[in-house]
């Protein structure tokens, strides 16, 4: 699994969630988890969470870290959400090793009762992808800035980073499990 | 998702990792997690870890948490052991909520650098299975007690109890998510 | 598994079958069966059988009861179909411990001769679904209303509740159910 | 699909559940119903019910109908159990077609609140499997014998074509169904 | 599975690689190798390999051998791709056996260091396709016209059966094969 | 994926089929295919096929070469079986390339119509595998030494590092390719 901070801003616009947006910006062909910082502005025809769509939610922020994940082993919703429960945890731990004791809760952050992150999952036929936006400046809601953290560089490598290193332990150990068989 | 607390001392000898154990035991026909505390002592036929099985390891603890996950959806390593580490992020989170800065590395966790559990997934063909164990009280390793942590039982019922909760608002989340398409 | 009754009329045409018509409906969160009477009228662009497609059919009735199933566990085309068989066994259940013979032939239910209802199912990424319509009146096919059934109440509960209490039999008995070995 | 019927009397002892019987026996390398009668006597081992198992049930019959399925294309306990309740719906449909009007609760056929049949699906990692069986004599449930049916033959035939003929008639409808698009 | 040779000609481009082509065209009910020839030119919205899009890639010839694989078994690009592989295999030992000996490199097969064919596998939620092209003729890349084979047919003919006849031979291994059990 | 070359002499008697051999054996947590040279001698109760095993079959050869895959993607028939005819395709090509003419039969290689080799594949719940076996010397079947092939280490290298270089040629194209829609 390959792990890329894009270097340049790119605004999130929900477009990047699609399948394969990680092969046609940077002809990635591994799973993987792109890093990238940039604004949030999330219009209704891209919203896959419908709970969203249908309450007219505005997902908006003019400062984001984000990362969007992509995996191509198995296109289900019941691994796209164990996995993007697990980049939250991740995320937390990110945290809490800085010194922040930040909750979750399902796929959200808080820190001080404010939420300090968004974040959906889907699959395609092809592929399972998560976006997961962490506030870096933000008037409403929790972000780094009111946190206080100034490098958010090293919040978007420990998480990327950790992320894929997980999915390789995951899969190391995959490889050293028997099978069960029924209780006898 | 039922959790069960089994009440009783139960001793974990591996059999239990055995589909269908928590049905024959409890009767319990949903996808569940037991919490149970006894002893661990794992036979090598019952060990699921081949690396643990060639390099003869000793699994074994005079008392432990034990919290064994059983889910029906899909049989699958895939999402097994992406649940397998959401728990021990869990398990994390709890001791954190406690105020215990245990670290998480892949599925174990640690205190102080001591090794405070183990855990193992695997799957049969009728349902995936994940043990986790915590140590209470033991010589060579980390344990609750040498971490001054006297509410046993809070432990279990926190970390059963959240485990379940999670997978339940997954499956919530599940249901409003629409299909994502290929990135245009 | 939810059953809902929607109370209102609703009149189908199609694009009920989408995924998530539910959830933006109903806000429900789990498996579903939707029961609703209203008119049927499906245009060509949401015709799911392309057999009506291209033969250019018209699927049209003034009043019909209708039943939308949704399930999340496992988009496949193969338990979709078997699952749409299901139903459409019950409902025949259903009229014949009304007293009224009717035949089944594949997903079509026949009384005296007369075709009485319709059906299709299919699935997304994310989730199967499964239309299953009975004339309530019908110009050119079988009807409650020709059978003499002027309980069409009673028909509509009978059919939802238990197909959905048939569902969570099924998942009972998949929780107590040991792996097959190979014939020795 | 192919329904073969064995001519011969075969015992049924719960070992002919295992996958691959069909081929051992009559080298069929398609998908499979065998049809057969004789006596019925599961032990303990071969039980893949574990309710019976730590019930301590006696499955055991001098003279069945029995109905062995076994499908290769999708190792998952959620179509054998979609597809054993639709055997059971399709055995309840031929007795109605005969004149009797038997009732199906789940997996079991009644006539007269008496018990006619048995049941059972499960999966190995390579086929699905379905037993249903039907008392041909019985003392302490219900029989054909009972209900003053003569030509077992005839129901044996009726059953074992009819689902073998659905089954293809699935196959067949998958092959015309569009996918399915989120809800708009 | 069956293979159908369309007999007209007909031009590919691009929407044929669309799940259920086969079935509108020819009202096929079956997995299918559909057969036929005729130019190719795919415009830019339907390129499936996103390779050729982003590099704005032509593909174009004036005339070709198409093949058109639909699979409804299982939709999974894991199953496609292995297919896709196998088709290309079976192409190369069609040329072998009429005395040609080209060369395969995944799934292009080389005639004297010129490449003689296209070929793109994917998946929607239904089923799997494939498209395997052969170039007749062609000024840009190697075609049977420069290799000098004048026997179009027969080339087309050999393809597709044994295609077919590759795909029913596995279907029956796949139903005499035990399932494994780990290494002890 | 990693190819594996045993250096030592390994006498296969089928236990290795079983799933985490290559695990047991090397360490190695990839998929793999392990290539090694010994005897064959399978005794009854490691036979996978089950026509072999009723008929008898005397699986023996006193030195072959033998590869060994296991895929931890998708324990699934379907694709191992698929993989498995571009295992004994890739065998071919090999050997044309050498300058051989050897004929393909599903899962057979034949010289100068002499079956020249053996193979079987499966799966457990966590794994698919495949053997396949290549008579260096036989007195009743074709062989190595018959065709006047000395370099057989040559034939193991080529047979393995093209497989593995297949499986991830096949990876990386299903990550660039878009998902399907219906035809229109």
């Amino acid at each position: 699994m390959k792990c890329i901070f894009a270097g340049e801003r790119i605004g999130y616009d929900g477009s990047q969630i699609g399948s394969l947006w990680a092969y046609t910006k940077f002809e990635v062909q591994d799973d993987n988890i792109i890093c990238f910082r940039g604004s949030c502005a999330i219009p209704l025809k891209h919203m896959i969470d419908v709970e969203d769509k249908i309450h007219n939610e505005k997902i908006e922020s003019p400062d984001m870290l984000h990362f969007i994940v992509e995996h191509f082993d198995m296109p289900s919703l019941k691994v796209a959400y164990a996995r993007q429960r697990l980049l939250a945890c991740i995320a937390g731990e990110v945290f809490k090793d800085m010194g922040y004791s930040v909750s979750r809760k399902g796929d959200d952050l808080f820190y001080n009762n404010g939420k300090l992150s968004i974040s959906i999952a889907s699959t395609s036929p092809v592929s399972c992808k998560i976006h997961f936006g962490i506030n870096v400046r933000c008037d409403e809601y929790m972000s780094l800035e009111k946190m206080g953290i100034k490098d958010v560089d090293a919040v978007q490598k420990q998480i990327g980073q950790r992320y894929a290193a997980e999915y390789e332990d995951m899969e190391r150990d995959i490889r050293k499990s028997r099978p069960l068989e029924a209780y006898q």
